[in-house]
């Protein structure tokens, strides 16, 4: 039997989870778990670069991923889920790649100048802001990760990583596999406005909402929005609750809504209400394992301190390897 | 009684220290072991800012570089001598403190630009080359230094540690105590050559010299270049071996060359082996400690670790209420 190829990713600690990661990262990362020897980490030194004016939320934030993820479905037993500032040896890395990382790739980046331009309303001109494409790889090859799950827009990190990796080693020696990015397939699901579902929009649904609030959060859906009256056919084509059936409900029903729908036999009120109604359901478990977990602190706790304890192991392997290959 | 004041000053481990180091730094840094609380360290890290792509002599000169304090006079008994790699919780501060710098102080740096141009076929446009003034901030308030030795040119790096040190009182309270810059006298003592003496130039004399090798350095040494033969009368004022007889002859002997040389009554060769005698005997006392420590390397070893773990003591302790104040 072959070793399973490692990979790595991170979620940075910015607030309850909603469907968007969901059905995004997370439920790529829940079904990995069998085909690959998975290291997910909460990315709080990460969550520096942009909130280093505000951290007094972030291990808050950490505890309640943990518990998001647990309960939608990642294990800690088939995978090591742990938390970056507790395994030093990433800032100890950081520090040593920074040595040899030119300041032209970072520049050059795409998502550098993107991001800045994006959150104009954050000083992000910082040191730490333009390095974390370095974090980023020390991070990634201190496990000597095989691949990196990442959505398209990241691949030029994952192309940064490899070229650090690949310096490092004609510097000082073999140490670092170049990690190869998988392609993760984005998810689908918009916010309730039909942005793209993000906290920051204030239109996101919450793997942590109850079933009230869901209820709420899906009557102020907008759905077609030529459909000004009940009596007025609508087109399920363009409405963002006929996706939200179509993940959530099962094909009898789906049918009959896009049916009804166009021929205005169902308004949308009474349409939102059974999608809620399977939206609750579907999470029902979720929320279970949540409040299971929410009254376990220790348990959560010992969680990512295990997980924490099990990367530390490798990391530290590796920079054994990296200081000896440097021969400091 | 108040307590002693707390510096830190730290040098690169580049290989043998020479005179100019000594009469310079090292001087300054056995001066104030008893003035101060001294924290001395061996900055490893930094060497990797301009040698990354050649550190196989690193851990060699390390070593080197304490036997050399130690037989210069630093005492690991009254000061603490540590290497810098070997407190991790450096690299750590330097993460975090890297997400608050500006990127524009590190641009704005004088020395940044001076020494990439100084050190024209080394690639410095590297990440952390740019970032070496943050490193320093996080070498020198991890340990709450109350003030840093810099010579004139060093000035610019201690201010920039003190508007680190600042911005993170401002956003996480008040953790950190601005250093002081206190301004050292800087060696005059000039190579073989009359250039600066350094280690690139091939004009130094070590401490680790032998007798033979210093006879053969001084021989060389350039006098009044105006004195083209024995018999013409020379100018001590502008004779670098006046300058060195200054340092290491009595008094009787520094007014006998004065006025023999500037009436022919002695030539440089002669004036020259009187001085080299003197420096041969002056470092004598400094030779015999290095070969002790050189026949000793358990106990060199064990003074770098126990020097290492008293600073890592309080580095941890320095790191602890800097994650409580940004409760990450």
């Amino acid at each position: 039997m072959t070793r399973k190829k490692r990979i790595l990713s991170g979620m940075r600690p910015t607030g309850h989870l909603h469907l968007g990661n969901l059905h995004g990262a997370l439920a790529n990362w829940i079904e990995m778990q069998d085909t690959y020897e998975c290291f997910y980490f909460i990315a709080d030194w990460h969550a520096l670069t942009s909130d280093y004016d505000d951290t007094g939320n972030i291990s808050d934030y950490v505890k309640n991923m943990v518990i998001d993820w647990l309960s939608a479905g990642l294990s800690h037993e088939k995978s090591t889920l742990f938390v970056q500032s507790h395994v030093k040896e990433h800032a100890e890395l950081f520090l040593i790649l920074s040595m040899i990382t030119p300041v032209p790739w970072l520049e050059r980046n795409p998502t550098y100048k993107d991001q800045i331009a994006q959150l104009g309303n954050k000083d992000l001109s910082t040191f730490g802001f333009m390095g974390y494409p370095v974090l980023q790889a020390a991070d990634i090859i201190i496990y000597k990760a095989d691949c990196v799950p990442v959505g398209i827009d990241q691949v030029p990190h994952v192309e940064i990583t490899r070229e650090i990796a690949r310096r490092f080693n004609y510097f000082y020696g073999n140490i670092f596999p170049e990690p190869q990015a998988i392609l993760t397939k984005m998810s689908k699901v918009l916010g309730t406005d039909r942005r793209k579902m993000s906290k920051s929009y204030n239109n996101a649904i919450f793997l942590a909402d109850s079933p009230e609030e869901i209820a709420s959060s899906v009557s102020k859906m907008i759905t077609d929005p030529d459909r000004q009256r009940k009596n007025d056919p609508g087109n399920p084509d363009i409405c963002n609750v006929f996706d939200f059936h179509k993940l959530y409900s099962d094909k009898s029903l789906v049918d009959e809504m896009n049916a009804e729908c166009r021929k205005a036999g169902i308004g949308c009120v009474a349409c939102k209400k059974k999608m809620a109604a399977n939206l609750i359901n579907f999470l029902e478990p979720i929320r279970e394992k949540r409040s299971y977990y929410e009254q376990r602190p220790e348990l959560v706790a010992d969680i990512i301190v295990t997980g924490s304890n099990k990367a530390r192991k490798i990391a530290q392997q590796t920079m054994e390897e990296v200081r000896s290959a440097m021969k400091i």
